[in-house]
């Protein structure tokens, strides 16, 4: 019987997987892949301590730091499709079909940024094709952006690019804006804004990098191209809980709501960290100190049942 | 005006340094040095994505990150001394005399670990005398060590210590643990711990490194000399909160409150984060994320005042 799993490879679920293997708990690491989101951005300038690092090498030295620790049984390539409460802990089954039983569990499974699914997104992103405003918008000095979404992400997207962004095309599906009132007076008085409504993205244009964008005014049917260096793609988040909707509380969202100080759930046992849970904001640091907390919240709880 | 004053230059100040910067906020950095607490380990082994590093030049790496931040007003070897409340915000005195006007503060001042004040102590730190057991306690591997301290922290460094030392000392300077009474069988139980009772430190004996420690029986004021490879100093902490301690809500321990979700304090501007607040676990990680947190929320509440 494991001590603790571990589901997920960002930095939430490496950061458990290195603290509670470093407390000698038995620990099972699950994972697709280890390294996270990021792994896929161009350049990395907020990973506290380091200037700068390309998505890759951070993934990697993620993946470096897990599989530096000792007897830790680590599985990538796989996914855990079911979880059951047994006596003394969970039982939860992989895709492959092996059953890992545990005393704790620690769910570090992330979200997803909700996608436009249109040709040329998935080609360009790390390209120009960005879903973090706080992390890129440093990235676009003197240049002209698309943002996409008229809700309260995309307008925060405008506000974190003000600084930088010479011309900022602020693009929604619809034919009003959705975000709070204060942040829309707020935008739409700032020259650089150039606000676009019942407009629908059909497509992100480019060669090696983003040079454009290509949509339909739902109203008229006529299409347009807009030049642009870049594309905020700022329609939300979805929380990847479904594995524990069953067990613990979620938010409206689907978020999984945790005590923030000690990554506890409302499930004993089980355990949250990162961009999956609750957070006010989703960010590599914040993501990697919740999953120290989560496992030696675990880990406490391992020695208290035990 | 600033629109946030960092104090602090550990893992905390310096993220919210970073983010704060990169969010283009007006930002005054006060800090006696940059790189906290864990400058002075010889080790790092749990700072996520780095499989080692040592204590010096991970006080660096944050140090040069801070530094790549452009428009950010550095100060070191500086100190606050007084902060008052003023309209719009805060003014803070420093004791060079120098006065900061800001809208927001975010207080990263860290905690100190109580230290046993004998000699020897001071020499060895990083070089057999350590304060975190989370941190430490794999360097230990088939080692002997004395735990100084029989409360809580004492006793979890013991139990730290099981999986990697060889052998334990547990002194007290008094005649009874004062840890969990769970926490104590635990302990007792464990046939690598020896308990001391009623014993004063008053020396940490060596060379290049720790080799020993000197106790006085303060019953039969005897003098015992003990061979060791380490000391773990587990006598309590301090936490840095007496510049604010007018504005916001202090645990019972000094601690600053806050909501580990947003990092906000009882008091509307003061954002705290890292070792001075009420953390459940105190990890260069946990702050470095709150650091992150504690910057994001300053940001949101000078949008809205502004």
């Amino acid at each position: 019987m494991h001590d603790v799993l571990i589901i997920g490879g960002g930095p939430a679920g490496v950061a458990a997987g290195v603290y509670a293997a470093r407390k000698k708990m038995k620990v099972a690491f699950i994972s697709d892949t280890v390294g996270g989101q990021s792994s896929v951005s161009a350049e990395i300038e907020n990973w506290i301590g380091t200037v700068s690092i390309k998505g890759y090498e951070f993934g990697q030295s993620l993946d470096q730091h897990l599989r530096a620790q000792e007897d830790i049984d680590i599985q990538t390539g796989e996914r855990i499709v079911e979880i059951r409460e047994v006596p003394h802990g969970f039982e939860a089954i992989s895709g492959s079909g092996r059953i890992y039983e545990t005393k704790t569990i620690i769910i570090a499974t992330g979200a997803r940024h909700r996608h436009l699914n249109v040709p040329g997104e998935d080609q360009f992103i790390g390209k120009g094709v960005v879903y973090c405003s706080t992390c890129d918008a440093p990235f676009f000095r003197g240049k002209t952006v698309a943002v996409v979404g008229g809700g309260n992400s995309g307008l925060e997207a405008c506000q974190d690019l003000f600084p930088y962004a010479e011309n900022i095309i602020l693009i929604s599906n619809v034919g009003v804006l959705t975000g709070d009132p204060i942040l829309q007076r707020t935008v739409r008085k700032n020259p650089k804004v150039n606000v676009i409504l019942n407009a629908e993205t059909n497509e992100v244009l480019g060669e090696l990098k983003v040079s454009g964008l290509r949509y339909t005014d739902v109203l008229t049917k006529k299409v347009f191209t807009i030049v642009v260096d870049g594309v905020f793609v700022e329609i939300g988040m979805v929380p990847n809980s479904d594995i524990v909707k069953q067990f613990v509380e979620l938010s409206s969202y689907g978020e999984i709501i945790v005590d923030h100080r000690t990554c506890t759930t409302s499930k004993p046992g089980i355990f949250s960290a990162g961009d999956v849970t609750n957070l006010a904001f989703r960010q590599n640091n914040i993501s990697a100190g919740q999953g120290c907390i989560a496992a030696l919240s675990a880990y406490e709880y391992v020695k208290k049942i035990s």
